[in-house]
């Protein structure tokens, strides 16, 4: 197929997929192997570029590892999630905070009233610290009530997300799936959290 | 105080505070009213404008709107509110999606199904729906079978959200909560998915 026939098929627009061939994202089309240089394998990579980059906003040169691993010969899980989940996680701020040690021990104790094993330099666990400080910082720790709430909703989202990549075989689609899994499910959540928000402040500001 | 001080009653160094100030996000100082220039009300405004862009990520923009508002004589909540919240939320793509159709009547159904009154135009309705559509333009349709989860997370942790303000009488307390509890909010969901996945990652991959 043609340039033209590609977008057609994605709904991505010409200049949008000339940018991600650029960009090394996806591979230039090659008239020696069809007459259109592109084909169905194509088609593919342009709709996981898209769900990374465009609707799931992680950066080019993240994305860029990832398809590299796929297009491995032997691609592995750790290898291409794991960078790619790293770019796209929020840095700690290295800020000194009063309130870090509480922060902290809060973390801790939320990690094993859930259960949780994870090791001590997990990202995630400084990013979601900084942000405990910071309500601390702030005198919102009122507003750090509900963190068993936000927990148990990770449980059972994260179990959701497992769910779906449980008895996948193709070590491709496990990676596929585990990426637009992890950045698709961030647009999820965040809009279904937004969404929930616009229906109770419509019942708080205009009660029927 | 001196801007060394209130670096350190705020951890936030000296050229992050210069910063601020450039970006008309925190006043000046103004030795005038007392000798270091600052005083406590640069203590919390530090503390909030760190809260939403540098732990939060929101753009300076958005920021700037959300500080100008409560400065205001008389802040709006949703004036304040509005715009921060449209400012850090995801755009749609506007790509032209084979599933766009499909993806709509999903998202309406889930939307009836949690009894959520949602306006049309709702920009986190338009996000989500795009996310939906990629999902189902990569044939990843079976990924889409937990969003029940998904929705009823988001229910709680809305629930939870808005019990943090509810009795809240300060106007512009409400706004900076709202804000704060709106930016950080998102920071614990996504750093305790992050966690919950790497809890499961470990128990698949190395299990005890």
């Amino acid at each position: 197929m043609r340039i033209s026939e590609l977008s057609e098929a994605t709904g991505v627009p010409i200049p949008r997929i000339k940018y991600y061939i650029r960009e090394g994202l996806v591979p230039r089309g090659d008239t020696a192997l069809n007459p259109g240089g592109y084909d169905d394998s194509h088609v593919h990579r342009v709709r996981l570029v898209r769900a990374l980059v465009t609707v799931g906003g992680m950066p080019i040169d993240a994305a860029r590892t990832v398809v590299d691993e796929i297009d491995a010969d032997d691609p592995s899980i750790p290898k291409a999630v794991g960078p790619a989940i790293s770019a796209i996680s929020r840095r700690p701020t290295s800020d000194s905070s009063s309130s870090g040690d509480r922060a902290e021990k809060l973390v801790d104790s939320l990690i094993e009233s859930r259960g949780w094993t994870i090791a001590d330099d997990e990202p995630a666990r400084a990013a979601f610290s900084d942000a405990v400080a910071t309500m601390l910082d702030m005198d919102l720790a009122d507003m750090l009530g509900h963190l068993e709430v936000y927990a148990e909703a990770a449980d059972r989202i994260a179990d959701a997300d497992i769910a779906s990549i449980d008895g996948e075989a193709d070590l491709s689609a496990i990676v596929a799936k585990t990426l637009v899994g992890t950045v698709l499910g961030e647009v999820f959540i965040s809009s279904l959290r937004k969404l929930a928000h616009a229906d109770r402040a419509r019942r708080m500001f205009w009660p029927q």
